[in-house]
């Protein structure tokens, strides 16, 4: 028998991604982002949703462009600091110690010391209600040489924090399990 | 320097989670799924994103309904044949040993197995391109009692696999990092 807990935003894992945007002024800001997960295979899309309170959500709606940007776990201290403070009072890149890097693809700007970024140009904008969810295009994906194995990233390499929101907290990568579409072959029925 | 990657799906992680439907004759089918995430707080919401040749497509649009079921670790074969085979070749329930329970609130089948759920309404389509975007209201979560700490999921028990695109793998949670919207309190200017 399982236990009802209500309607709540309890699917785990959840990824942590850091949303980089410009604003009017053309200042780069960032925002962490629970809430988000590639949407499209072709074109690769990936959506990530924000509360229209957000700095983040006005710079993204008038830039049409944002970037995904992966953090390690060595930057959780970062990414967790990045969520609870806003832009709109301190210029986030320099209290967390983060280099903003120009984007040559898109309006929005890539965070140097994080090991992966996605760059996204704004294709479709949905509100559900307290978020709205944004998708974005992606154009390019940037990556850290030390991440790659054969030229991919290995989540191993990359150690991106995993969201629990239940429990209100950050974990890491574990073991590997095995490679995907090949691992359930077994129970396939014999020809 | 970062390398360039080109346009792709290579956020990370992705979730491992196994989209419950009922087909048009009323018999339960199951479906791997990975693109996809939380995408609104209130009402709360989780969108799925499937090609529309699967079998799971055209029982969800018909159905307007679904159930997003996580697979525990220990479930990664299961969850891995389940995105390989097709419902319309096979009982896909009956060949993976799981056993479907009906839903009270949704008109969707829920993994007695899977230690968590999610029984969700449609409520929007976004056709995308090569996947269409579904968009389902959670009405209620279950969860098995095991998995529960101070009645919240906990991710160490609950054991979610994590999928990492590029490499084409299956991973383990690992350990704890600390509390979010805590951690990186220290980083906020003094007042």
């Amino acid at each position: 028998m399982k236990r009802s807990l209500g309607a709540a935003t309890l699917a785990i894992p959840s990824p942590v991604w850091v949303i980089g945007t410009y604003d009017s002024a053309g200042a780069p800001n960032l925002m962490t982002a629970a809430w988000g997960g590639i949407v499209c295979s072709k074109p690769p899309a990936v959506s990530v949703s924000l509360r229209e309170a957000t700095y983040t959500y006005a710079n993204l709606v008038e830039r049409k462009a944002f970037t995904v940007n992966v953090p390690s776990a060595d930057h959780a201290e970062v990414a967790d600091f990045l969520g609870i403070a806003s832009g709109r009072a301190m210029d986030k890149f320099a209290a967390a110690g983060l280099t903003p890097t120009r984007s040559s693809l898109v309006d929005a700007p890539l965070v140097a010391e994080f090991p992966l970024t996605l760059e996204c140009r704004l294709i479709q904008s949905v509100k559900l209600g307290l978020h709205t969810m944004f998708v974005g295009e992606i154009l390019d994906v940037k990556a850290a040489e030390e991440i790659l194995v054969e030229g991919l990233p290995a989540l191993d390499r990359a150690r991106p924090i995993l969201f629990s929101a239940g429990e209100q907290a950050y974990f890491h990568v574990g073991e590997r399990i095995g490679p995907s579409f090949r691992l359930g072959r077994r129970l396939l029925p014999k020809t």
